[in-house]
């Protein structure tokens, strides 16, 4: 079988070489997206090896019709599929032999320094927290993504976005601890300013829980190495006031989808604007630069990516119907959180903060140059 | 005092009046703005008196310089006003003497139909729930807002936005019984069609207390004379598949907030982008037709007018930061409900929903006309 001797090429990160492991299976629009992603990415990424996992016949088809892929890819044969209906205790159970579960575990094997899919976010999860299992010190695992903002940097980054249905005081300060290690590995932020989302900004607004996770988020800002600028509402989301925001798996799920939502109606409500008569037809030609210009900065393939922290090693979820594009800037995150030694760092960061009252000197993030 | 004697002119809904009561002082853009959002109302309500509270030189001037208003408006003289900063708790105790309070207490005394506040949310709330009580059977009064949607109607009802900032099973099949009986009496949707907010739409998503308020809802359909589509994901809000969409007031209100947020965020951007070029600036001038055609379409003034539901009396919560549209949307709003005699059938379509297993025939709502 050409997998064993193929694999037989790509040594753990030999020569510091950064290898990133594919799921080339998974997504809505199948391989073909995904290996074409993979050529918008191999050539801004001259470091890179990529370990392309799935049907081995499609994949070397795909792959040979790229010439930017020419010695770039191994190909590992996985026969099984997970699919987008599958549940993920199935996929725990059963999974073995898919695309997902081999992209997983040569991260895993230590063959690659992070793995990427399209594919089912709950089984995607499940896979991940079975193989990889959680950071020592990590009580649930969280998916941080990107939302498009005021900052200088175009994005803030919100999590969970919905790994878990629920966090409790403790896990949503370990939200702010990896929030802000994302930030700083994955951004370029040296001191990100982490929020708490609540009802109000006031400081008799919410829960007795979500006061107490104030209190320990705020009471580990040093450790961190984050600021914590208290709590943030949902019209802070894209706020030039906050770089991270921290949330339980359930309101962060129905914001992302809330705002996601909300810019399809305004599109669309755009568009007929431009459709209602002759003339505003006739100007939406002319203003088709601007529009455009708006549409880039909304581009949800922009902000593509939900990464998964907490786990001994780094997944990226690509958004299920996610085209070239949006393949394209997954696999850039993942490519710049293992160039930077990110899984390293958080789960120092993330020991130095749980065993509190000591300072951030010393850890890996402050000795090494941030991203 | 001319209080006493004005106020002596005002009979309880005298010869089928219709008597709304507002809250003059508690918006931040102050009395000016609600009395000139009165002025748009008064010419569309023949039918109606305003009972108007607040600083009476104030008033009487502003009155005096609307001609739309005369012999329209009895002033009730309010020396004490609640502010933004108030809390809920020391408003409930100490706010007797405050405009609030005494549009709140004009419901109370069964002078007005309903009242319609610019002001403090929370303490509004407050006042509201010691003042007027909630409804036999309610545990937990909601506030349900408009949401710009796809349907014909132009608008989804979501609740709670943010009233109380947890809900229980029982709470949530209350919300969607006080939901339906909204939509069918403020927005004319005969069998609404309701949607329980979730982070997917398979039944195995979310917590079990949600599944449990998923089988409360869809077994109370038939006595709520809805039907329950079971659960909603955020992408849904504006939905068309869906009319009236239950959650619990913490994710409501970050929903809410999240969408508000999202919607300023792409304004702004597509300013920004018809400003880049001197070109675009230009295209901008023709383009203002369609602009405008959206700026209405998202118009947050034209959804203005959170109702509290739950409570014996009707009462609208108009944005603070409302100018005089959005006051007169909110006093429509307050104007349709009084108008329905929307009190009674929620109560009792309230009290039917929760003595379980009887059917929805008899019951008010079905009996008279919906508005």
């Amino acid at each position: 079988m050409s997998q064993a001797i193929q694999s037989q090429s790509v040594g753990p990160r030999a020569s510091g070489q950064i290898v990133l492991s594919v799921d080339a299976m998974g997504g809505d629009r199948g391989p073909a997206a995904v290996v074409a992603g993979l050529a918008i990415c191999a050539p801004r990424m001259a470091d890179t090896h990529f370990l392309l996992h799935g049907d081995e016949g499609q994949l070397g088809q795909l792959v040979a019709g790229q010439p930017a892929l020419s010695g770039r890819v191994t190909i590992r044969h996985a026969a099984r599929v997970v699919t987008m209906e599958d549940k993920p205790a199935q996929v725990m159970r059963h999974g073995q032999g898919t695309s997902m579960w081999s992209a997983i575990d040569a991260v895993k094997a230590g063959e690659a320094g992070a793995a990427v899919s399209c594919g089912n976010t709950g089984a995607l999860m499940a896979v991940a927290m079975i193989r990889l299992r959680r950071l020592d010190g990590i009580n649930r695992p969280a998916i941080a993504c990107l939302w498009p903002s005021r900052n200088a940097h175009g994005f803030n980054l919100m999590l969970d976005a919905g790994a878990d249905i629920k966090a409790d005081a403790e896990d949503l300060l370990q939200y702010a601890m990896m929030g802000a290690s994302y930030a700083r590995n994955g951004m370029g932020i040296e001191r990100p300013r982490v929020g708490l989302l609540n009802v109000g900004t006031e400081e008799h607004k919410g829960s007795a829980e979500l006061k107490q996770a104030a209190d320990l988020i705020a009471e580990a800002a040093g450790r961190g190495d984050y600021a914590f600028v208290g709590y943030v509402e949902g019209t802070d989301l894209p706020s030039d006031r906050v770089d991270v925001i921290v949330t339980d798996g359930f309101t962060g799920n129905v914001a992302l989808k809330t705002a996601e939502g909300t810019a399809r109606l305004i599109g669309d409500f755009l568009r007929q604007s431009f459709r209602a008569t002759l003339f505003s037809k006739l100007t939406a030609v002319f203003a088709g630069g601007a529009l455009n210009r708006l549409r880039e900065r909304m581009d949800p393939r922009r902000a593509n990516g939900g990464v998964f922290l907490g786990l001994n090693g780094i997944v990226v979820k690509s958004h299920g119907s996610s085209d070239a594009t949006g393949v394209a800037a997954a696999l850039e995150m993942a490519w710049k959180l293992a160039r930077s030694g990110f899984r390293e760092r958080l789960a120092a960061r993330v020991a130095s903060g749980l065993t509190s009252g000591q300072s951030a000197a010393g850890s890996p993030e402050e000795a090494g140059t941030t991203e």
